[in-house]
């Protein structure tokens, strides 16, 4: 399944939803689920919010439950219940960030050619322990979004990653047992301020405003059963321009390693995210290319979509196509 | 005002609610506010739960309803409403983390003297910009928890720090201005496991599982009127010998060019912490003393009271007074 957040305009404003992208068919997951008797598993209300994170956060039969109304809904042909809207047109609604504010983000550098190509070298302990640094979950953009431009940068950068999603909580779960904690897969481009990323990296606590500004995600979380993580095909174009190509390839920690290391003594919760680091050449500072403000920038991947986003002009601050509701 | 967040048994479980101390006594903030005519601030119901998270989080007036609803009850002797006690002896509650979660902790390192002392060194760039690392916002502990000895370390070790806690959002606010974002202060022990810390600031992406096993908090949050930043004596005991004592003294960059400084790109918002990094000669590390398993450690600030907390044994995993809930 691709589990999405969807916008639907309102006279009162915009209706922001959980649902699954079917081809070009948008399915409402808690319209779904209630229209065939069950309880909402999103949180949401007829003409009200629903949320993924509180699918995510819910009991363990959510998804199952998800995946059986969706196909029954799909099958039967049901386009609504009364007054509420079971199926959508896919270009009748605005995707969003799948998940508005996620639990946390760690992101591990793992792709060896990235580590290379981006620091020149490969730093002492970088082989033996899986390391990361968090990313600021406040400021999330999803599809369509403008991204701003920091006024304390001349040289923004885009960072093609994959991030898995966390759907059930982790504590001291070895690595065979793993897989079962991850739900999906989104693609997560960590844009990056690389001028003052390298004055920040040099005080040794990782990167701080360099990234705080902003993450984008999306368009949706593939589940795990659709996105072939070490196969697919994945791309950065800028302006239509391919200028990043590649797959994930060879994790020198994989996502079952990272959380077994991660959850020793400490609980991975549902809406965590855990990113990939950089592809090998999937960023500009690897190719010593660089994006203009007002650029257009898609990130792509197999199973997953395109992620597009606007970089914005210098110092204008960021732009929303809708302003999610963020959960208390 | 102490704000506080503290437990009462009940034959169903803990009810946790949000407090103001005063002296030996406490009083519960919903319940002096909606008592007198007004409403919550705290998400409190009678008998069930209440948040600071949420208080801080509302309405600006919030703070000033209870300030007065605090005054008024204990001038007037008032002890209870109905069958809901207003004001507690403070010896019958059990303190708690302030903010179970709060919604961030940035960490900046800005003493020189404990930068010398724990890196022997003085990093590039220190002096120029307030860098910082984000701590594991999804395991706090309170007073007289015990706190997780991992098994992946030989080095435990305290850090004596002090948090600003914010109280509004703050988006591109300059220093001058920054001072009426900070609602107050408290006590933050950055337990650091230094053998994997080492290791782990190598790779160059800051602390990770050195750190996220657990923060402590507490015992209150003093509101900015009540906290001497510069003046106030901290105290750091293990087993009730002070190993560590000093001011906070001078700040590199102190809160208010922290907050100007982040907020360029990205907005501060309630809840969010910024830590002060440790005191000069704040921790085990700068002494070449460690503390053992079982080890009691007290931190004490003037003004905010003293934190205290054991260390377990190793790899026996958490153990809290009382689990807290956590807003959604």
């Amino acid at each position: 399944m691709k589990l999405i957040t969807f916008a639907v305009a309102r006279p009162e404003g915009p209706m922001v939803r959980a649902g699954v992208q079917e081809g070009d068919k948008v399915v409402d997951i808690d319209a779904a689920i209630t229209a065939r008797g069950g309880s909402p598993v999103a949180g949401g209300t007829p003409g009200g919010d629903s949320q993924l994170l509180t699918l995510l956060r819910g009991e363990e039969p959510a998804l199952e439950a998800t995946r059986e109304a969706v196909a029954a809904t799909l099958a039967a042909g049901e386009e609504r219940n009364g007054d509420e809207l079971l199926v959508r047109p896919l270009d009748s609604v605005q995707l969003l960030a799948p998940l508005p504010r996620p639990n946390s983000l760690r992101d591990y550098m793992v792709v060896r050619e990235h580590v290379e190509g981006a620091l020149g070298r490969v730093p002492e302990e970088w082989e033996n322990i899986p390391s990361h640094w968090k990313a600021n979950v406040d400021e999330v953009y999803g599809p369509d979004d403008t991204i701003p431009w920091p006024a304390y940068t001349d040289k923004l950068d885009y960072e093609l990653e994959i991030a898995a999603v966390i759907g059930a909580a982790a504590y001291r779960v070895k690595r065979e047992d793993a897989p079962k904690h991850i739900v999906g897969y989104t693609l997560y481009n960590d844009w990056s301020a690389r001028d003052i990323q390298m004055r920040e990296m040099k005080v040794g606590n990782g990167p701080g405003i360099s990234k705080d500004f902003g993450m984008s995600l999306g368009p949706c979380i593939a589940t795990a059963d659709e996105f072939d993580r070490g196969a697919a095909r994945l791309t950065a174009r800028i302006d239509g321009e391919v200028w990043s190509s590649g797959t994930l390839g060879e994790m020198h920690f994989d996502f079952e390693e990272i959380i077994e290391w991660t959850t020793q003594e400490m609980t991975l919760r549902p809406g965590d995210l855990l990113g990939s680091g950089t592809i090998a050449k999937g960023c500009g500072i690897e190719l010593d290319r660089w994006i203009e403000q007002g650029a257009l920038v898609e990130l792509e991947a197999d199973g997953i979509g395109v992620l597009r986003n606007r970089v914005g002009r210098k110092g204008a601050g960021p732009q929303r196509v809708v302003e999610q509701p963020v959960p208390a």
